[in-house]
């Protein structure tokens, strides 16, 4: 599919959505969904970066005369660092009438709008960029692909140079020497290493904790690769492997294949996320199940929309989101299991495809 | 002095600023304002993180139990992700009067709470903090030292490593490595290495283009340190140095240097930036001179506040700001001379040492 094609089907598939939540206009500001929508990247930092879009096609991009953008194929609204960007912005949205805000746009914008568009009402809107930005396409899945491809072979270096002395931040840095090695750009987000008890903070940073023989070594990574990011998550143990903590592992694992096993287009999030966590429940341990059970991926490791018990929408064909069912005991060990899938016509592809068993590593 | 006294001087002046806004509550939702205002550090991602300031000092954290926070000292108001975070914040934040929102706050959080608490009139507040994080204390200003002497050392080591066959992205990842191997945390923004006709692109992002006898090179580079920035800019040329354009950085220079001289409390920001333009100007470069003369700094590259025509402010002892004249040539050269400077009692202290008149290197 050539590139003009790509982008007008994606903001026609946005026009689609926001003719049907009735607004008039939309401010998507999010780099990355301006990006999905016209193929220009900008880091704006704090400067006002917008394309507004109007429900009869007079879309305007707003933009400051630094940003290095020409020919955009939209209305250009120039403006820069002295004028009045939002009295700018104001005279060139609707009046009156619906407009959609993205939910990422600051709050040093939308004050000033309201104030200088009083009669405009102002909801938020990004969810008919994010629900379209959910179901990825040919070439989003495949890049994606990639990306895990790529966080397989890592993975499994980083646990392999898991040995006596060792800390946490030396095997994440590892790790992320690796996927530079490989080709990725960075990570997707901070490489998380955790030994013992440090893996029953869900969101610990790798510090100078010394790895012990009967620890667990979790292991939470992911890399961006041509703008997409993989996830993964593998607990191990390091030298041998406690009975009382080797269950726990199996449990969680069970918990995550079970909820991979009943995904297919329409079944809801809510039940997924029910399916991972009846079990962990039933076994004892749902207090120590404290997050849910994923969340959506794409050009950031957390994008719109999760597996949750408050989330009743259904999956569809082309979403990716991660599975990653966890067990945590404070002040002693922590598991959690992670995959990446991609929800098919008849069920789902996992996109990880390194073992998932617990095993003894060093 | 002792954390405690730290913080809350820093609190008492922010609820200071707010009685004197007249406003009942603030939300403060930079980690960066919660870190200065009280020593917590908290990455939330998309998550409610909100320390809510009450005029009569019934302030709230709002807090998810993801996050990894323990006796804030604070009232701490906790929630997962499947419960209703807004409601929660609603039902704890002013139901009436004026509320002050921070600046970064997004809209996910800020229509939610606005339709929730319809009889409150929200204001952008975050001013209360942002002018009091802009005077930095003494302890900001000795690690704001320290973070430009890393940079100092690094530019000239970074010029130093340009020679024939060289990129423009190899040598701004020599400057990245030099940042760490002085114990810098990272770049405070990328790197920026343009050689020849790229930088008359003020941004240009360092790619594979190969210098050139003749060539400027401008190095715009900073380093954060103790969670708080440098940033410096030097041009520079390689083997010979065209007659045309030395003239140039000669008047940017000039400009630099004069704007530095009339820096001291009570001269207004508008001043200062006429101080350099006026001279480029009085040239004929006026026109090539496309961005405002500088910008606050301090835990963030670029901080509230600016040197620029439409800033009537004035200038306080504390206050850290760079001073950044340029001249951009499209197609042919662009040079930049940029130091940090203190406001001191009765003047400026530069905190970069490095020479900047222009220098042949290669």
């Amino acid at each position: 599919m050539n590139k003009t094609a790509l982008y007008s089907g994606r903001m026609n598939r946005v026009l689609t959505a926001m003719a049907a939540s009735g607004l008039d206009g939309l401010v998507v500001s999010d780099p990355q969904s301006i990006w999905y929508l016209t193929g220009i990247y900008n880091e704006p930092y704090e400067r006002l970066f917008a394309l507004y879009l109007d429900k009869n096609g007079e879309h305007r991009f707003f933009l400051n005369k630094l940003f290095n953008i020409h020919n955009s194929g939209f209305k250009e609204i120039w403006t820069c660092d002295t004028d009045d960007v939002i009295g700018t912005m104001a005279a060139n949205t609707a009046r009156k009438g619906t407009v959609g805000i993205d939910k990422v746009w600051q709050a040093r914008f939308l004050i000033p709008l309201m104030q200088h568009n009083p009669a405009a009402s102002y909801v938020l809107g990004s969810s008919c960029v994010d629900d379209v930005r959910a179901c990825k396409d040919a070439e989003e899945q495949k890049i994606m692909k990639e990306a895990s491809r790529i966080n397989d072979i890592c993975i499994e270096r980083g646990a392999a140079f898991v040995k006596a002395g060792i800390t946490e931040k030396q095997v994440a840095e590892y790790i992320n020497e690796q996927f530079k090695a490989e080709g990725a750009e960075r990570p997707s987000f901070t490489t998380i290493v955790s030994f013992g008890s440090n893996a029953a903070d869900p969101h610990h940073e790798p510090d100078d904790t010394v790895v012990k023989e009967g620890d667990c070594v979790l292991i939470d990574m992911g890399c961006v690769k041509d703008r997409y990011c993989s996830d993964m998550t593998r607990t191990f143990f390091y030298k041998n492997a406690p009975a009382e903590y080797t269950k726990i592992h199996d449990l969680v694992r069970s918990a995550n294949e079970k909820a991979e096993s009943i995904i297919k287009p329409g079944v809801r999030f809510c039940d997924i996320d029910a399916a991972a966590r009846d079990l962990i429940a039933a076994a004892g341990y749902g207090e120590n199940f404290t997050h849910r059970l994923g969340h959506f991926i794409g050009q950031s490791d957390h994008e719109q929309g999760d597996v949750s018990s408050a989330n009743m929408t259904t999956a569809k064909e082309g979403m990716i989101f991660s599975i990653e069912p966890g067990v945590y005991l404070t002040g002693k060990f922590g598991v959690r299991v992670e995959d990446l899938v991609l929800v098919t016509k008849n069920g789902c592809e996992r996109l990880n495809k390194v073992d998932k068993h617990w095993k003894v590593i060093g």
